[in-house]
């Protein structure tokens, strides 16, 4: 072994890259898996996913402790400062994705077993590719530091926000009617919660690009919520029509 | 005005603490108003909650900031060095208890105007207050770096989930009794999930109080996730027995 002692702060900043390139290729697999548990049944995926999850707590533990050692013992100004903030919001930001992952598969378990249609869940499928596009494409725009790319995920982030309220209203509509749909429904509301919510996730990660590469902080003044929240639904009996 | 032009660290350190408090203070009373307006159907104070979470989110990025600053520029070890991850983690978890009291009343305010029992938010309210009272005792174990307090809460947090786990199955059950309960029941739901997690966030705050006063990171392992995502809930003909 004839590793460096004492790294270069170079080394130490595409070590913390690296290290949010890693943590985001398996926030991605997470949810990729959590979806398809979901979608097709698979309760012992739906099981590695939470097991998996685990690790990926650990890499943003680790991360983070790196990154504020880093802060602590450096003195990093301007651009280096903000690669080390970067990273600590980053490895946020994906920590919660896997979380959010895990929150879907352990639905899955839930759903597994009960009164189940299959055609419910494409509604949810639908939106997880949308989120795990803006998951993709801000991972990818980390990587080049690209703020251009950045702009246009958080622009898209309301197509995501969009389709959850629309299949918010579906979902609710399918609860009224047939009782029998209620559990299951429910619990893909909250899958579909989660997912508008990765999103949101991977819409930080672009405002955070931004806050890299020009120094600026955006507000967080845009509409990054559901409008489910926000819109009184009237199911009354035209509900359906 | 006759400041220092040079705050010592300790001052800086203070500044720090009363920052915290500061966030933590409006956190508590937007959870509290959230809730309020949902019980009483007060749309105005609906408003003001959502307007007020615009500030918490201005202090969050402000002792970020400081705390970030400090970090580069004092390179403090050790404890100094926890007190300001410790400010870095908790002013995160007060913005987000802000943003979940937000999404409540935003669900207030889409509750508004419809079918609506007053009957059906207790269960809301009752477990609202037991999250208030670990979000308030969270925040003086942090004023006063008590550990053991902060061990009660983490242990309390399974009263939280345990509560949430009842009223989750109790909504369930109005909904499948009468469909125009569906809608109104919904937001419940989202409301009383943003609650539990409201209590997670409490908890996570007594894990960094630990990190702070012992420099040991708690691992992750215990059960803080809500059980009616891992129960398979059969709502057969029974379930109202």
């Amino acid at each position: 072994m004839s590793e460096h002692i004492v790294k270069s702060f170079d080394e130490e900043l595409q070590e913390l890259a690296a290290g949010i390139a890693e943590m985001g290729g398996l926030a991605e697999s997470l949810v990729d898996d959590s979806v398809t548990a979901l979608a097709r049944n698979n309760g012992e995926l739906a099981q590695e996913v939470i097991r998996t999850d685990i690790r990926l707590d650990q890499m943003q533990r680790d991360l983070e402790e790196k990154a504020i050692i880093m802060l602590a013992r450096r003195q990093p100004m301007a651009l280096d400062l903000r690669q080390a903030v970067a990273v600590l919001r980053i490895s946020g930001d994906l920590e919660r994705v896997g979380d959010l992952a895990k929150n879907i598969a352990k639905r899955a378990l839930a759903i597994d077993g009960q009164f189940n249609s299959k055609s419910l869940t494409h509604g949810v499928e639908h939106i997880a590719e949308l989120a795990m596009t803006q998951l993709k494409a801000v991972l990818d725009a980390y990587a080049a530091r690209d703020i251009a790319a950045s702009a246009q995920i958080r622009a898209r982030d309301q197509e995501v926000d969009a389709l959850y309220t629309s299949l918010f209203r579906e979902l609710l509509t399918y609860m009224m009617e047939d009782p029998r749909n209620i559990s299951q429904c429910t619990h893909l509301l909250f899958c579909a919660k989660n997912i508008e919510r990765i999103g949101d996730h991977a819409t930080n990660i672009a405002e955070t690009i931004h806050y890299l590469v020009t120094g600026e902080q955006l507000s967080d003044e845009r509409v990054k919520d559901d409008l489910t929240s926000t819109t009184s639904m009237d199911f009354g009996p035209a509900a359906n029509d």
